[in-house]
C-alpha cells in the first residue's frame, strides 16, 4: 500500500451522504423470502435509484464537489454501462454538461439509455476510449469522473455501507459484488468504522476474479480484458479493481469469495420472486454468493447488495 | 352515511405507524422512467413488504391491538390472497395462532404462500367461508380479522400515506387501486388531514367497477361476484367497497376512474421495466391509471400505488 493514496473515511462518506441526497433514493432494506417462509438474508435494493445502479451515488457526488469553474468546463466520463448513465444523470441534475465516451460496439440500447439523460455522446474504436476522454478532459477542462478509482466516487457509494448500519441493527455480514471496486472500498470503509465487528465480503464472478486472485496472492493482479469478457455479469468485467480501491479492500475486506456464471443466473431469478427486485447479472453475484454458502452466515444478518437492475426485459423474462 | 361509524383519524393512523414500525417496512417512492428519459409519475412500492403486498400493515395493526386474552385466543381471516398472507405474517411475528379459512377452489400456490408463515389452513367450499370464519371466531373466541371494512386494518393501511407526504414534498395526488377500500380509506383520511390541497383519485378495472359506479350514483353498489371474477386483477374482484370504507371514500376521495385488462396488463411490464419493481395485476392498475391519461396531473408530481407483488412467474415472464 503507498502511503500516498489516502484512504476515504466515514466522514467523507457522511458529508457524502448530505450531498447526493436530493438525487438519490435511500433505497430499502428488503426481505428475501424463500418458498418455506425463511428469510436467509435481506437485499439492499440499489436497482430502485433513477438510473438503475449505485452508480449513481458515486457520480453525484463526485459532480456535487466540482468548483463553478468546472461546473462550467462539464464532465467527461468513459463508460457504456452503469456509470455512464449516472454520470449522465447526476450531470443532467446538476446543470453541467456531460461527455461520455462510448465504444463503437457497444449496443445502441446502452448508448440510448445514456443519451436520454441529455449527455453528449462521442463513439470512438474501443481501444481508443480512455484516451479520448483524457482528450476532452484536456481540450475542454471538462473533469473526468473516474467510474471507481477516485476519493469522491468511493465515498459516494460508500453512503450504502452507511445506510445499512442504520437499517440494519443486529447486522453481522455486508456481501458485495466487485468489479473496479468502488462500490466495496466504500461499504467497507464506512463498515468498518462504524459496526468493526461486521464483516464485508467481496463476490466476484469465476470467471472475472482477478481480485479473487489478487487476494490469494496478497497483491493487486490484472486480467486480460478477453478473460473478463467471459461472464454474463456484463458490469463486473473490469480487468483489475483500482489502486486506490486495492488500498481499501486491503484495509478494510474480510474475504473476497466467487461464484459461478450458473450460480449467477439462478440467483437472479431467486431475487426477482423472492424480493420483488428487478436484478441484473451483476446485480445478483451477491445474493448468489449467500445462496451457495460461500459465505459464513452462522445464523446471523446478512445484507446482499442488490447492485443494478439493468436487465434486458428478455433476459429476465428468461430467468424468472 | 351513517353518525354510527366513525372516520379514523390521522392520529388513528400515526399511532398505526408506531406500532407496524418494527413488521413492515417503509416503502420507498421510487421513479419511473420512460425509456426518453421522463418520470411521469412515481411508485409506492408496496410489494417490497415481507409478504408482497401492502396487506401486511393493516393486519399488523389489528393485531398489535390485541388484548392479553384476545392475543392467547388467536385470529382468524377467510381470504385466499394477499390478507390471508399479511394476517398469518402479522400473527407468527407477534406470536399468535392464526387460522386461515380458505375456498377448497383456491389454488395450491397460493395455500402454500400463507401455509408458509405457521398458519393453521381450513380449506372449505367457497360459498361457506365468511360462515366458517365466523363461527371459528364464535367457538375459539379468536378475533377475525376483516380484510378492509375494519378501522384498525384501515389506519394500518393508512400508514403509506403519512410516508408518502413525509417522502414527497411538492405530491399533488395520489393514486390508489381498490378492491374492498382500505388501502385508499386509510391513504385518503391521511393526506386529506396534511395535506388537504393534494388529490387522492381510487382505481378500479372496469370489470370490477362497482365503486365507480357507486361513486357515480352517490350510493354504494355491490356487484354481482361472478362479474368481478372476470378481471386479471385477482387482488380487486371483491363486490363492492365495505361500509366503513364507503364513508371514508365519500369523505376524502376526489375521484374514482377505470382501466381496461388491456391497461393493467401493459402497465405490468411498464411497471417492472421502468420502477425495476416486481408487480401484480391488481398492482400496476394505479399506473395504468396514470399511464392512460385517466388522471389529470398537469405537470405536478403524482403517485401510484403499487399495491403487491405476487404475481405468477411465468405470468410475470409474458409481461415483461
Amino acid at each position: 500500500m503507498s502511503d500516498s493514496r489516502a484512504l476515504v473515511s466515514v466522514d467523507d462518506i457522511r458529508a457524502a451522504a448530505e450531498r447526493i441526497a436530493a438525487t438519490c433514493l435511500r433505497t430499502p432494506v428488503v426481505p428475501l423470502v424463500t418458498a418455506d417462509g425463511t428469510v436467509p438474508f435481506l437485499v439492499k435494493a440499489e436497482g430502485l435509484q433513477a438510473t438503475g445502479a449505485f452508480k449513481l451515488r458515486g457520480a453525484t457526488n463526485a459532480i456535487a464537489l466540482l468548483d463553478d469553474d468546472q461546473r462550467r468546463a462539464g464532465v467527461v466520463s468513459h463508460s457504456s454501462g452503469n456509470h455512464a448513465q449516472a454520470v449522465a444523470y447526476a450531470a443532467k441534475v446538476a446543470g453541467v454538461h456531460a461527455t461520455i465516451v462510448i465504444p463503437e460496439n457497444a449496443p445502441d440500447v446502452k448508448v440510448d439509455a445514456t443519451a436520454r439523460w441529455g449527455a453528449e455522446i462521442v463513439r470512438v474504436p474501443p481501444e481508443e476510449r480512455l484516451q479520448r476522454a483524457e482528450q476532452i478532459a484536456s481540450d475542454t477542462g471538462a473533469e473526468l469522473i473516474p467510474p471507481y478509482d477516485d476519493a469522491r466516487v468511493i465515498a459516494g457509494q460508500g453512503t450504502v455501507g452507511l445506510e445499512i448500519v442504520e437499517q440494519v441493527a443486529d447486522l453481522d455480514v455486508v456481501v458485495v459484488p466487485v468489479s473496479g471496486g468502488g462500490l466495496v472500498s466504500g461499504i467497507a470503509a464506512a463498515v468498518k468504522a462504524l459496526r468493526p465487528d461486521v464483516r464485508v465480503i467481496a463476490v466476484e464472478p469465476e470467471l472475472a476474479g482477478d481480485l479473487a486472485e489478487g487476494w490469494a496472492a496478497g497483491e493487486r493482479r490484472v486480467w486480460p480484458v478477453a478473460d473478463t469478457q467471459r461472464t454474463v455479469a456484463d458490469g463486473l468485467r473490469t480487468d483489475s479493481v483500482g489502486l486506490l480501491n486495492w488500498d481499501h479492500i486491503a484495509a478494510f475486506v474480510d474475504d473476497v469469495v466467487t461464484v459461478s456464471e450458473d450460480e449467477i443466473l439462478t440467483a437472479v431469478g431467486t431475487v426477482v420472486r423472492g424480493a420483488r427486485l428487478v436484478v441484473e447479472a451483476s446485480g445478483a453475484v451477491a445474493a448468489a454468493a449467500l445462496l451457495h454458502d460461500r459465505v459464513e452466515v452462522g445464523g446471523g444478518v446478512a445484507v446482499a447488495i442488490a447492485s443494478g437492475a439493468n436487465i434486458d426485459p428478455e433476459v429476465l423474462a428468461r430467468l424468472v
